[in-house]
């Protein structure tokens, strides 16, 4: 095979001679990619998703399949990719395991069908687990970059992801240079490249949110890049819901906690510790309501950057934020990029390895702030499957930080489908996070401190806090009756009816009685 | 109150002079402890539990009660503590609050009963949340050592666990000198004082087993201390159940593994990485089992010590172990004793949060052993609860080591009770470790490898590999007209019979059909 090579770089990102000759179409660099190679691609919440060699590689696998062959890959990411990307390969059947997050519809549908195999782990994970050699040899690394220095490095786009570790072990590397995103972005990652396996680990040197451990670009083995491509194509924006009510009313809660934490010498003042928040509507709203209070220079040590990050660090609130990508809104986006080099100073972007390090959200103190599908009584938390079955994204980085944090809190609305979804079931038909894990639950109507608690404790709280009323007297009810069975034991439950929540809602189309 | 102060010491042990004056009854020491007071006590496994002090409490608390006034107090360990010392307490009903971790019929039945409250947490979390004041004020510190230097700092006994912590957050601190220790443990300990909260912590810059980062004895302020007093008793040895056929044959499944492991490039060879295992005989007998192999200068990294361990260090199979404390038999016991000086250089404990440290147990590459109780097809994980509700222990280290180490492995026997109580079910009524943290199940049928698989691969595997035979055609079909239900999802359940086999255990004693 011989791709149609250009003899020079059109966008002027491409600084070295050695990748300006490697610049191809996208349609001649895919067929570098073969049927069931391990494919491992750039792309974290939408950031950074190669944006034009996946749909080619989508027509490829159309047109091999036209000649009777099949063709399908497994394709390993940083988290959520951009979904037009995603359902590209989706929806033709491409993809035969995906690994480690997705949050596209027809991605998640093949799933739930058993035609794609999906593997959910820890975020933090990934990359070690990749290296380890756990998933095989990886055959390609697809990986969007913003340009290619004079001495051959990459410089990254709006997410690092898995990045680092998929130039370092595929075979072969194929390049998208970006040119709409802004050269300013140069400057703003920390690439560490101190990680090894086991027994040749060290300690992560970071110590503080804003502490610069690696160097602003990747490395890559020239002779390993067998393509280039060229694209100026913007990213796919995150949705951005506004915070309702019952965010804010959330959002309320977790604000008067740390109040509660502050005044009882837990926290610092001004300051807190590293925050963290998951993505999505509620944790928009926690952040967002940061700046009401009297906290100035905060920090956030998080794996995405919101919308509300970028006002929170424009009007000094937060200090420096850390994460491995960004999602933000189309104005998000057209702020940060008119902006860049004032955000340079407050965002470092790293490999999701480090974002998500156990060592380091541990030595950090960060305050995990993570959404939820539903707690049971006791604090175990479903962060993944609905009525205990179906995928909805996957557990992302949601264990890192939770397990680690110096608090670790769930956040969730206490119904949904208009009240006909309890938040707060007897019990979870799938557990993501166990109740040695949980120390704070929070909806709408309150806070459940289940810090020091034991399970009946934990049981009337959660009921009484974070309950909607409609469904306090029934879970109330569940767990009297599991109290006052003979022998009901440390954590008391009816096994016959732990998940008559959820049995109803599937004969009737809601939990209610 | 002023205690009979004998004025010198009588063992010894008691170098300076400040503490000998200050050596008393156990029954005169104990007039410190008030109601209500939460009592942080030395021990972990049995070992260097406090032998007089807490007997000499039980029998306050009746003479107290005798008055018509109540006397319970909060009871914050290392892990388990002897049993004696734990049923004298949870005989009457003494203890209000019990964290982290018991192994004691009374206590267990207590608990159970929901007249003791019991809060189950990660051993690794213990340190950072008393310190932080999730449990309030520790009132008393009561804990063993073998001897107090002409410093004044405290030298450890037989294990170590919080006792650092507690020695820093009492407020009042008692000593029990246990001259019993042999003093040749000295130099045994390596305390580790860089700890810190948020946003003052460091790198713990330990990188290998035998790494000593701290000072071989404790810091007091002298001033805390209210009472001393000498004691000469032997630890309660921990029962020592030897292999069987079951648990040899997990081990030899567990040793295959490794060579497996070793002859695709995933472990060294020779050295494997540093070993892990809970406690019990099966873990007895895969250690047992290693010098079966060609290791030579094994690492291990736990947080117990068994008598497999010692001859494995005799024998020179395993060059260095790491551990919070020892929990020997007997003839352990002995052993250790009597050729302390050999094995001093050979065994380091530390504190539990550096033995169970995330930063550390994931730097390591640890490869993490533990039993549970029972686990579900898709590789959940019950380590604590009989039947869903019945404590057992305590989850104890497992998470700490599950979560964080290179590979995550659980092991038990098939079945209990006799076969009437299969170890593989369609679902666990109670998680303590997700699908996201276990990598290999291993029954004496077989191991299960499910890295890399999706949840519906990992059934299979999991039912043909770990089941007993007599239980495979109950799951098979479970599992199979759980995935051909319309909508089955990604992870299929029938959530109507999730937990019929432990609901026919309850009715007719017995899981099977």
């Amino acid at each position: 095979m011989t791709p149609t090579v250009r003899s020079s770089a059109s966008s002027g990102r491409i600084r070295s001679a050695a990748y300006a000759s490697k610049v191809m179409s996208a349609a001649d660099a895919v067929k570098f990619i073969q049927s069931n190679d391990t494919v491992a691609i750039s792309g974290f919440a939408s950031a950074g998703t190669p944006k034009v060699i996946i749909p080619a590689l989508a027509d490829r696998i159309r047109q091999v399949r036209g000649t009777g062959a099949n063709f399908t890959i497994n394709l390993l990411t940083g988290a959520s990719v951009s979904p037009d990307t995603e359902r590209a390969l989706a929806e033709i059947d491409g993809i035969g395991l995906r690994m480690p997050y997705q949050s596209e519809a027809t991605a998640r549908k093949k799933i739930n069908e058993g035609r794609m195999d999906y593997v959910d782990i820890h975020l933090s994970h990934v990359a070690q687990q990749v290296w380890t050699g756990y998933y095989g040899t990886v055959d390609v690394a697809v990986v969007e970059v913003s340009g290619v220095t004079e001495m051959g490095e990459l410089v990254p786009s709006a997410s690092i992801g898995n990045n680092k570790t998929w130039l370092d072990v595929a075979k072969k590397v194929i390049l998208e240079v970006n040119s709409w995103v802004p050269e300013g972005v140069e400057g703003m990652h920390d690439v560490y490249y101190g990680t090894a396996l086991p027994p040749n680990r060290k300690p992560i040197p970071l110590t503080r949110v804003q502490d610069r451990i690696g160097q602003p670009t990747f490395r890559v083995d020239p002779d390993k890049v067998v393509a280039v491509v060229e694209t100026n194509h913007r990213d796919q924006a995150s949705a951005l819901t506004p915070p309702d009510e019952v965010s804010e009313a959330i959002a309320g809660h977790v604000l008067d906690f740390f109040d509660y934490e502050v005044r009882n010498g837990r926290l610092p003042a001004d300051t807190l510790l590293p925050l963290q928040a998951g993505i999505g509507n509620v944790a928009n709203a926690v952040l967002g309501g940061l700046d009401r209070g009297s906290y100035k220079g905060l920090t956030c040590y998080s794996e995405v950057i919101q919308d509300s990050m970028l006002r929170l660090i424009k009007d000094g609130t937060v200090a420096h934020a850390s994460s491995t990508a960004l999602a933000l809104s189309e104005a998000g986006i057209e702020e940060l990029n008119a902006n860049i080099d004032f955000y340079r100073n407050h965002i470092t972007l790293r490999p999701q390895e480090i974002s998500n390090h156990p060592e380091v959200v541990r030595r950090l103190g960060v305050i995990a702030m993570n959404g939820m599908l539903e707690a049971d009584i006791y604090g175990n938390v479903n962060s993944t499957h609905v009525m205990g079955t179906k995928i909805m994204n996957g557990i992302g980085g949601s264990g890192d930080f939770a397990r680690n944090g110096y608090v670790s809190m769930f956040l969730s609305p206490s119904t949904a489908k208009g009240g006909a979804i309890s938040s707060i079931v007897p019990m979870t038909p799938h557990v993501d996070h166990t109740e040695h894990d949980s120390q704070v639950l929070v909806t709408e109507h309150g806070l459940a401190d289940l810090r020091g608690l034991s399970p009946r404790r934990r049981a009337r709280l959660i009921i009484d806090k974070c309950a909607h009323p409609e469904y306090r007297p029934m879970l109330h009810d569940y767990f009297t009756r599991a109290e006052s069975l003979p022998g009901a034991g440390h954590t008391p439950h009816i096994l016959g009816e732990a998940f008559s929540f959820h049995q109803r809602f599937r004969e009737t189309g809601s939990m209610r009685l």
